[in-house]
This record gives structure tokens, C-alpha cells and sequence, in this order.
């Protein structure tokens, strides 16, 4: 099989950003799936699921090319693909994987035009995987991005919705190839309970294809470099375990990671309300000879830290990872004795201004009382 | 302003069935109304708030034009149109009427072809008055027959989907004009179920088109002649008011209809389940000395009639009306002491055959002990 770049790269005037246009190998995949797993915070689906459908995809010598945000034209039709449905449901459930991309042709039929580049919605989980899966099956390249850099439990909350894009038109399928197009919607909201509820009677997952957009306005409200971003996590971690060095130490050695603390989880309680895995754990941490506890509240994401005060909360990344091996630990997986270790990462610059406060804040989800602090740093890699 | 009919009826060929192409005025709409809230077997809606916006247009100077199926072209496209939701959210909620034009329009344009006919989903109810409403707005012609020839609670439960028409697409709209479209589903029963779902997010009422059908399946697979079935039954209820004459005898002497009693009710179970009004009722009726006690069970439609036995079931007609006035009595408007004559009419055939009382039979609504016995008779007008 004939195994070529997108052609962007070919071109003699772009070779200097050839860098910039890479593909996902088995190697980098398995790095990938680790910082999805970390910046999922909790949720955005099991990526372990989705890195085994990735890896069935490059089993076959599928491509799966990813060029950066520099690498897009303005002119570039682009949409986010992704699964829908509460963590708990996937772990359950294996989705044929194929529905997002059921979607995507329904959205494509309805606008009229093919769609020439995908982009994650979140690169959080489950759902950093997805579009990988989709652009092997269909050849699009994958724009190095998404919309959150970490993970929400929402479709209003990326930086698309939050800056203006419409919600419509958007698509969802099921297992059963059910396909449903929203040819107009009042707001991202609105999407977002209708879609769940139809998610719902879908059996409790679904493929979303949404929104349409332009190369012009992916540049702009993009995250940037978030592909790469899980990527070298993941080979930090990696790195470190082979090493036989610390892997939650390696994280924040190539980021503005901090380390909140180290503990054992004492109590987890979680239940499922509207498609939502909701719940909180508690934390034993034994410091300076006396033990502290911490609560983590959580609805498929990581959502506040609370010890006597509120600690951290969103939209900085809350992220919980297996004490001595930097794994993460998403909502559906945490149990009583894990010994995790809570990271806290600051949120992109795109997420924290008031428009963005607004849908991804603690009063978002409810904390009326709660003014998000951001933590200190940046999002991303460190510059060398 | 001018007034035109259908073309078909003035070319000369055609002029032996000039009877067959007529415009729905103040005078047929009252009758109308009163036959479909009867045939609507208690559900579909409240026909009086159909009827109010049928005025309106009527009062604009719309045309409504109706067509016999004899009229219809084999190469029309015809969609129904119709209003999704519980009966007991249209008598609270009025909602703006043009939510299913929305869902007209966005199926035109998932079908990239023009709807040229439209037919009423069922001839009961506010069903029968939503696509006159339509027609009025649009100026398309509609087809004197329906899917039912009755009211039942649910999509997959006319004849269209009985014998096997495709339910995608379908398209539902909103009150601020959300418009959603199925380009494609697993069955009827799972469109209902996520129609269903979605419309209860869209505040408990949505505007239906669905599904598309061309003019020969219409042709073949509508009850026909219901509209002017449900003016024939609201003429004579009105000539015997005026001429005080009986109008229940009236309803007899026009069609096989079958007087089971008259009484009073005594008790009405009412409860919101799943978006359907489902429960029972207890008519006391005086006769020969004794008091018997009759429970009518619905959902949304009256369903069965019972005393120590099964009296009566769908898909045969259990029509409830004033004792006095004929006037229909849905299922929202049941109340203790109403004194009402409950008739029986004969299911049209095409509800009968085996297939179909899977879909519209005793079992169908969970009644599993209960085999359908069809009353004597045939359904609609009796021949002069």
C-alpha cells in the first residue's frame, strides 16, 4: 500500500514546517492515548476503548496524517467528530465506531459539500481517539487542536460554541445507523438537550458530527497543539516508567503542572442523572504526620477540589493519575484504594476569559458561590 | 383576491370529478372539526384550537384546497404534517402553528424536492386541522384520506408505516424553530421513540412532517375520503342541533356507527407517562333498573371498553360525546359528572388486516389476554 503525506507537505515552499505534518504510528498512538487520558480529567470517555480502535485501524495500514493549525487553508471545510453518552455507558458497551462517521455523512449531505479536515472537540479521552478512527477510515487529515484542550461534559463548552459558531448544523447516528440532522437549533444548549435525550433513547451512545467550519475560524478559535500536547505527555510518562523514574514528576517536568497532593481514595459515590456520571470521591492524604481530606466532585469531569476551602476548579485541568505510574484514572474507573495522584494544569488563555467563564466556570456547573482562580502558568509544553 | 382550484379540476377531462375538488370554508371547517374531534377517538389533539387557526386563515382570504386521491398524480410528493406531543400540553400551550411548515421545509431540503400534496398523518383531531393549516400557508393541495382514518398515540401506527413505508426522512420543528431531520432510521417505532424524547425537550410540542411518500403509495395505502367523512359526521350533528333531532341517532343514521350506552362518569384516572395522557375512566349507566359500571381505558386514544368483559377494543372506534350535543369529548376534557353517550365504530379495513393489528391491536397497547373482535360493519359513509 502506498503510504503518502498529505500533499501540503510535499510542496518545496512547506518544507520547513514538514515538521508540522506528521503521522500517528503505534508508538505515538499509545503515547497519545496517555495524555488524552490525563487532559480527559476524569472524563471524555475511556481512551483505552478508543486507542484499541485506532490501533485495529492502523493494523491495517490505514493512514492517519496529522498537519498543524499553520497547515490549514482558510477555505478548509471542517467539522469535530466524537461520541456521545456517559462514560459509564462506553466501558459497557463497545460502539460500532463507526457512527460518528455516519454522522459526518449525513452532515455532509445536508450542507452539500464534503468536509476536507477533521478536529477533535475535545482531546480529552475517548474523544481524541475518535477523529483519529474517522480520518483513517476516510483519508481526512486530522488538525493537530480541539476545542477544549482538556475535556467537558457539554456541547456548549468548547471555544467553537463559545465564541459564535452556530450549533447548527449538527448530526448524530446510532448503532443501528440512525442518523438525525439539525438543519437550525436556537442555541448550543439546546443542541445539547436535545441531543442527549435523543443519545439516550439511542441506547446511550451515539456519533455527533458538529459544527461546520471554516479553516479561517478553526485558526482562530482553536486550541493549538494539543495532538502533540497528549503526545508528549504520554512519551514523558512512558519515558519514566522505562527510566524507572517518577512519571506523575516527569508530567510537570515538560509543563506547568503542580502537583495538588498524593493519597488514597476513601469513598466514591457516583450515580447517573440526565446521561451524566455525577458523583464525588474523597481523598485520604497523610501529611506532616496528620491526615487531610480532600473531596473531588466531578460530572464526567473533574470538577472542583475542596479540602476545608476550594482548592482548584474548573476550567483549570484537574487531573487524577495512578500514584506511581502517571495512568490516568477517569470517572468510571475510580474505586475505593486507588492511590492517585491530583495534577492541576492551567486552563488554555481561550477558556478563561468572561465569555468563557460563563459556559466552562464554576457557576456552569452550578457552584454559585465559587470564583475560579486560575492557577499560575500556562497551558501547553514548555518552550525549550 | 383571486380564488383558483386545483388545476386538475378544470381541465375538461376531469370535470366528471369536479365534485372531487373542493375548498374547505367557515361552514365545512365547523363540521369538520366536529367530525375529527369524534373520530379522534378521544386524542390527536383538541380540535377546537386546530379549528381556531384554520379560522384565521380562513379569515386571511387562505385557500384550502382538498383533492381526492382519484386527483392525485402518481408522481406527487406528498408528506404528512402534523403536531407532536400530549394532548394535555396543546390545551395549555398554543403553539405558533408554523412549526411543522419549519419541518415541511427543512424535509424539502433534505429531499432537495418540493412537497406538491400534503395528507393529514390522522383524520382525528387537532391532526386532521394542522395540515388545512399548513395547506392554507403554502397553498398545497390536500388529500381527502389520511393514514389512520381514526387517531392513535403513536408514529409508527398508520398505514403508511404499517405496509411498509421507509420512516426517513422524517423532520420535526420547534417553537423557536429548531428544526431536526431523520435522513435515516432503524423503524418506525424507534423514530417514535426519539421523536418523542426530543419533543419533550422542545418544551412537550413539536411541528411533524413525515414521512415522504410518492403518489402512488398514496394512492394505495391511504384510508380514503376521511375529510369528507368527518364533514359528512359534523354536518349531520349540526342539522339535527338546529332541527332538534338527536344528534347522537344522527351520527347512526349517516355511517355504522353503534350506540354502546350513554352515562354518567363517575371517576377519571389521569396521569403524565412518558409524554402520553394515559388512564381510565368509570361511566355509570342507568339500565333496566340496575346501574352497570363501564371502564374505558386510554392513552392519549380510548382504547378498550370493559364491564365484566372486553365490550370493545382498538382498532375499532370508541368514540365519547356529549349525550345531548354530540359534541366529542377528548380525552383532557374528561371530568366527574359529564353525561356522555360512548359509539362504536368499525376500524377502515386496511387497520384489520393481520400486520396491522400488530401495530394498532389490542396488543399493540400491552393489553396481551385481549383478541381484537371486530364490530359489524364498515368504516365511513354509507352509501346513499
Amino acid at each position: 500500500m502506498e503510504r503518502t503525506l498529505y500533499p501540503v507537505a510535499d510542496q518545496p515552499e512547506n518544507r520547513k514546517e514538514v515538521a508540522c505534518v506528521w503521522q500517528i504510528d503505534a508508538n505515538s498512538l499509545e503515547s497519545i492515548a496517555i495524555g488524552a487520558g490525563i487532559l480527559g480529567t476524569g472524563g471524555g470517555g475511556n481512551p483505552y476503548l478508543g486507542k484499541l480502535q485506532v490501533r485495529r485501524q492502523l493494523d491495517s495500514n490505514a493512514d492517519i496524517v496529522v498537519v498543524s493549525l499553520a497547515e490549514v487553508p482558510d477555505s478548509a471545510v471542517v467539522t469535530t467528530v466524537g461520541a456521545m453518552g456517559a462514560p459509564v455507558v462506553s466501558v459497557e458497551r463497545i460502539s460500532r465506531g463507526d457512527e460518528a462517521l455516519v454522522a459526518m455523512r449525513a452532515l455532509e449531505q445536508h450542507i452539500g459539500t464534503p468536509i476536507t479536515h477533521l478536529i477533535p472537540g475535545e482531546i480529552g479521552g475517548s474523544n481524541a481517539m475518535l477523529p483519529m478512527v474517522i480520518s483513517a477510515m476516510t483519508g481526512l487529515p486530522l488538525i493537530d487542536g480541539d476545542g477544549m484542550g482538556r475535556a467537558f461534559p457539554e456541547l456548549q463548552m468548547d471555544t467553537f460554541m463559545i465564541y459564535g459558531v452556530p450549533a447548527a448544523p449538527a448530526a448524530i447516528a446510532d448503532v443501528h445507523h440512525s442518523a438525525v440532522v439539525w438543519s437550525s437549533i436556537r442555541d448550543a444548549e439546546s443542541l445539547e438537550r436535545q441531543a442527549r435525550a435523543l443519545t439516550i433513547q439511542m441506547g446511550g451512545s451515539a456519533g455527533l458530527a458538529f459544527p461546520v467550519l471554516g479553516g479561517a475560524q478553526v485558526k482562530e478559535l482553536a486550541i493549538p497543539e494539543t495532538i502533540s500536547f497528549a503526545r508528549a505527555i504520554g512519551d514523558a510518562v512512558r519515558k519514566a516508567r522505562s527510566d524507572h523514574e517518577n512519571p506523575v514528576e516527569a508530567i510537570q517536568s515538560i509543563c506547568d503542572a503542580r502537583l495538588l497532593f498524593s493519597g488514597k481514595i476513601v469513598d466514591v459515590e457516583r450515580r447517573m442523572a440526565a446521561g451524566f456520571s455525577r458523583g464525588n470521591l474523597t481523598l485520604e492524604v497523610l501529611a506532616e504526620q496528620r491526615s487531610r481530606r480532600i473531596t473531588i466532585e466531578f460530572q464526567n469531569e473533574n470538577l472542583i477540589v475542596m479540602e476545608d476551602q476550594v482548592l482548584a476548579s474548573v476550567p483549570d485541568l484537574i487531573c487524577i493519575v495512578d500514584q506511581d505510574t502517571a495512568e490516568p484514572v477517569t470517572t468510571e474507573l475510580l474505586r475505593y484504594g486507588l492511590r492517585v495522584s491530583v495534577l492541576l494544569m492551567p486552563a488554555p488563555d481561550l477558556l478563561k476569559t468572561a465569555a468563557a467563564l460563563k459556559v466552562v466556570g464554576p457557576e456552569a456547573f452550578g457552584y454559585d458561590q465559587i470564583t475560579y482562580r486560575p492557577m499560575e502558568g500556562v497551558y501547553g509544553l514548555k518552550a525549550d
